[in-house]
């Protein structure tokens, strides 16, 4: 079982059916692709697989879908912060009952201007009434769309406060150098890069690996990079792997990120509906499909 | 029945019992209150009711309880708009069904950076799958915590695909001249001040009322101004009216604006338990509670 994630995690698209609902067969097809393409495990129902699009019942029956399907709950880290403690506490333990021990947790998001012990109070509440020593969580730092970030104090509070439950952390903010200050300043705790061209740096710095978008393209370059990033002799292979993720990062990045993996997802797969997007985000329009396609 | 609202809406506190879930008891005592001090209507589930940090079933059986304990359903206004566009037609359905015909939904508030087209995109997709010719739609603009703004241009094309069922909007932004843009660009359409200070201006200016957090203190004047405001016989006593709101909410903006309303509440009805918060929000602490009461 997984104590402290380690290794390459891919925010798992969530491809959806004409009605806009989860389709559990694509997404299951999906999983099995990236865990052959050597991702250590999916973390689905994430910002990238649109979870906050979502509601609790069909993240949970897109779960279950998931692990009927027959991937590893070991190899599962849903996400299952939302904007309310009490949702997080049902989905965290419906994860738990299908036999998923570790869990991204977004802190609660829709109140802004949040003190620490505002987040301290919220995480606690949720571990408190979760009250399962199985339980692993990997907190996740996304100012951008929490607009709650996590600071270093919080994470010490809750590292005193549930030892061996809480195992890391996804930093989506994209400084390499609150990453780094997390690893000098936390022993043992996985911090998890949420931009795929920091990983490599990442990792020569003590940390554990990532948790991030593009890898549901480009996962068989970050799987390489995890395993051989201290490899003196590998150094020209991990440049090209490495070239390689940060050209996918920024193809992506040209129009909304989301849409144009699933744009891309949709041209590997030959299935266009891989595209469709929940609102309020939407598919890229004809222009943007094209000039996304053109290399 | 209200097609289009107008009047004094109490955004009211949600009472919570020890174990954090909403008290109903002591919320419909809450109601009778708000109503017999002159409120129109009850604002249930809004942000000041801490409606994001309860989960579907939670906001549903609260609403159940109060409509059960005998308000009447066109008295109320319930709050619907979660992150998961699915989520908010399942409110939207559960409102309708005991009779509430009008709701305040704010736009998925997750992803941010969100275009024109994404929000007029999430609200079009939640009413056509509601699909029911009773609803009557509240916008509620507070980009403060849901960092997705309400464009003028995002209104328009509500009302003209969806006539009818957009009625009005919140406006918690606090800027009186969008309020007055508003009004003017929309003949028919409510506009409601967010603000408690700003219900006796815009009324002066055509708007139609306000959804606000003091009105859980001073409903009776807030009631006063909207019955009185154009009188002008009655100037005097509307100016003691608007000086004692203001005074409210600057009493309230001391410390956190909802934690000082439900201390105050708290002191009024002599029930301590009104204190209590759900986290990330936290209730005064002692020294604050001190301060707060001090006049």
């Amino acid at each position: 079982m997984m104590t402290h994630p380690a290794g390459v995690f891919s925010a798992a698209l969530t491809p959806l059916n004409a009605d806009l609902s989860p389709d559990h067969a694509s997404f299951l097809t999906h999983c099995r692709y990236l865990l052959d393409e050597g991702c250590t495990g999916i973390a689905m129902l994430g910002t990238t697989g649109e979870a906050n699009s979502f509601s609790a019942k069909e993240r949970m029956a897109l779960l279950d879908a998931v692990v009927k399907g027959g991937i590893a709950p070991d190899r599962l880290l849903p996400g299952t912060g939302v904007a309310a403690f009490s949702e997080t506490v049902e989905l965290t333990r419906h994860a738990l009952s299908v036999g998923v021990t570790t869990v991204v947790m977004l802190p609660p998001f829709y109140y802004k201007g949040v003190s620490d012990d505002g987040v301290f109070a919220a995480y606690s509440e949720i571990l408190q009434r979760v009250a399962d020593d199985r339980l692993r969580v990997v907190l996740y730092h996304i100012p951008q769309f929490s607009a709650v970030p996590i600071s270093h104090d919080v994470i010490a509070r809750l590292l005193a406060a549930y030892p061996g439950t809480i195992t890391g952390i996804k930093d989506s903010a994209g400084e390499l150098s609150n990453m780094i200050a997390m690893v000098e300043r936390f022993p043992g705790f996985s911090v998890l890069a949420g931009a795929d061209p920091l990983l490599l740096p990442l990792l020569r710095a003590g940390g554990a690996g990532c948790i991030t978008a593009t890898s549901n393209l480009v996962a068989r370059d970050l799987a390489f990079i995890a395993a051989h990033y201290a490899a003196p002799d590998r150094v020209a292979e991990l440049d090209a792997a490495q070239a390689r993720v940060v050209a996918a990062r920024n193809r992506v990045s040209k129009f909304a990120q989301i849409p144009s993996i699933k744009a891309l997802t949709a041209e590997r797969t030959g299935q266009p509906g891989w595209r469709r997007m929940r609102p309020p985000l939407l598919a890229l329009n004809a222009e943007e499909l094209a000039a996304l396609s053109l290399r």
